[in-house]
């Protein structure tokens, strides 16, 4: 059990910490990919440049390659030869110009680009040039946006769309990467029905089970559906066992709390080790964080808003470190105006639902009006969250740090 | 051809104006999927609750349920019942109390609920209440949440991992969305070479072909690729005509300047429309939209850079649209703070990669060195986007607006 603060109550950024740390402790198996299937993943080498880009010199506009040295005068110049993007230039004949489109290799000879704007064609073919232009001018030199040698991404870094077309632009045709993280989920609840099933007094719809597989999917992890595990001991122990011998990360959704009828600490218990966090942070609260054999385990709440919340602010931050990611880990709280105020400080960190909103007075945040919900109808018409800490009293128009749910990478 | 204002460039959001009313002409063919497989994608329908949630009242603590009328005095109290989530209750016997856990059904004769914490138990199994309790404390009403007959959700809304949950909330099985978009998409230039061949002088490697399908995946579109059209009009033709019999949308980077070299422009007048727009846009500026027989047709630059940013803040508008998706379709721009200062307008709307910093001075948006550049290391580097409109200067630690990559839904 780590350090409890202020009002027994662990602090989020503790947590955080915590749940980094213990993420960071084992890398996932390596695997090579083609470059489209490496998107999303996370890369598990340094990836150096074996080429310049561009590999030579070339033109940055459609127009004439010509030598500054023999731009005296205003005689009209021969057009000696064409160059189109992907041919072989020959040298540049002296005393003439040569056609040149974008991207083509300038010739040698050739120190400088006139924009065909600035140039007239005569009849006779020859082209005059209208505009003087310097050394260089219009010429993107070899190797100036990437030099061989040079590390273009770094180990631990999620690769996007963008990253991928970096890799194809040094012509890299796969790349180590580690696997997917296997994720097994599991609920707890008697109470709980699944869909297109009628319920009888007493029962609710599971919407964790499809809650926790819809992030673990959106996070590019590979989701186990372990179902739900009925309340009694040795159910659940079996169910996590099973789990352990396939699943690099354990999640469970309620039976976390102190309720009798919460049976997850016993079993875990006999099959590893359990921490039940109480951690200052509203919606949430309870959070459990162990291991079932080797295999590391979190126990959201059991509330799915809670779940929402302690999914993206604690559970995620283990996760993308235990799949290997280095870079990019915490969401950049931006600071925006909120449209509301609180007259009565918490005793714990908020992250509020709230919507962003363009006003005339600028950006605003407005927030859901049933906070207290227990149901996800705030976290669908949201943005993001609106981070009011402990203790706080919050005045209309004051500046609060919001976190958007696409920071997260999951809306 | 749209209207062109100063400089004779269009306005961007002029041509995203045009981009969105293009796309909201047709919708896509709906489909009836499970929950899981609707992750990411549009919804076809408005989707109305059957069931009040909570669907009875039930208690949000672990403790006693209580009729407030019978604690007058300091008397212990018999349990004459106990209550699981999930189980059905009977009557509270008058004056006696019952065992009551979270989410479990509120008997009938108890109005409140006293959490276990604020109870006394003794040593013959009867129960002290330490606490006063108000009449409705510690109880969820029926329909809190979610009154039958309210929609939940509405048509053109993109279902993500929260939305999937409250529909597993009300035990909606499957839902109606839209099928995937078809979008087929090429790459045009002679000098493009596949990853793993060697470069000889004057060609390079073709990095659109890779950015432009991961971000199609990205966004959950189904990529058609249609690999590189050689650079003449006899090719350049048969492969719009041939994309066009199975896409929904056509998609190509490169071959819309007014090079002789493009032929893009002249293959698309023998088989549709195309109007090529010069939009106050940077990078940019050249972008063609069009159709090729009745299939939509967008051409995006062939410089990556240029791709990257008119693809998130162009295409993607027509895109979405054109998916169905009628909700949450602009991302908002919040206003952060510079790092830099800008002397010199421009004439075109720059959208910078910029990169967000903790610093003492709070968050600020610090640009990348190579802005200019055409290969994607200052995508891959950065957070999003900072807005320069036209002809303005910019002071170092004015705000910008900042659009984040991840609200674009690609990072």
């Amino acid at each position: 059990m780590s350090e409890c603060p202020t009002y027994g109550l662990m602090p989020v950024d503790t947590a955080i910490d915590i749940l980094q740390q213990a993420g960071r402790k084992k890398l996932p198996i390596i695997e090579e990919v083609s470059l489209i299937a490496a998107l999303g993943r996370v890369l598990a080498e340094d990836v150096f440049s074996a080429i310049d880009v561009p590999p030579q010199a070339n033109s940055a506009m459609d127009g004439y390659a010509v030598n500054t040295a023999d731009l005296l005068g205003d005689m009209p110049f021969s057009v000696s030869q064409r160059i189109a993007a992907g041919s072989q230039p020959v040298h540049l004949v002296q005393g003439t110009i040569a056609r040149i489109f974008t991207g083509a290799v300038i010739p040698e000879g050739a120190n400088a680009v006139v924009m065909q704007e600035d140039c007239q064609l005569l009849d006779d073919g020859r082209v005059k040039i209208l505009d003087t232009v310097t050394e260089q001018e219009n010429i993107r030199p070899q190797g100036q946006d990437i030099v061989c040698g040079q590390r273009i991404l770094q180990q631990g870094e999620r690769l996007n769309a963008a990253a991928i077309g970096l890799l194809a632009t040094i012509g890299k045709p796969t790349v180590h990467v580690y696997r997917p993280l296997k994720v097994a989920f599991f609920s707890t609840g008697d109470e709980l029905v699944e869909a297109g099933k009628p319920l009888t007094i007493g029962q609710i719809y599971n919407s964790n089970r499809s809650l926790i597989h819809s992030l673990l999917i959106s996070m590019g992890f590979i989701a186990i559906d372990g179902g739900v595990i009925a309340d009694n001991l040795p159910a659940t122990l079996a169910a996590f066992k099973k789990a352990s011998e396939s699943a690099d990360v354990i999640i469970s959704t309620g039976g976390v709390s102190v309720g009798e009828e919460d049976h997850v600490k016993a079993a875990i218990q006999q099959c590893g080790e359990i921490d039940l966090w109480k951690i200052a942070i509203k919606p949430g609260k309870p959070l459990a964080f162990g291991r079932v054999g080797d295999v590391p385990f979190i126990g959201l709440p059991g509330n799915p808003q809670s779940v929402w919340v302690t999914f993206l602010v604690l559970a995620r931050q283990f996760l993308i470190n235990y799949q290997g990611q280095r870079h990019k880990l915490l969401p950049h709280a931006i600071p925006v105006k909120s449209s509301f105020s609180i007259k009565k400080a918490q005793n714990r960190r908020e992250y509020l639902r709230v919507r962003l909103e363009a006003t005339e007075n600028g950006l605003t945040m407005t927030r859901h009006v049933n906070q207290s919900s227990g149901v996800l109808s705030s976290a669908v018409w949201a943005d993001g969250l609106a981070i009011i800490e402990k203790g706080q009293i919050i005045a209309e128009g004051e500046l609060l740090p919001f976190l958007s749910f696409s920071s997260f990478g999951v809306a």
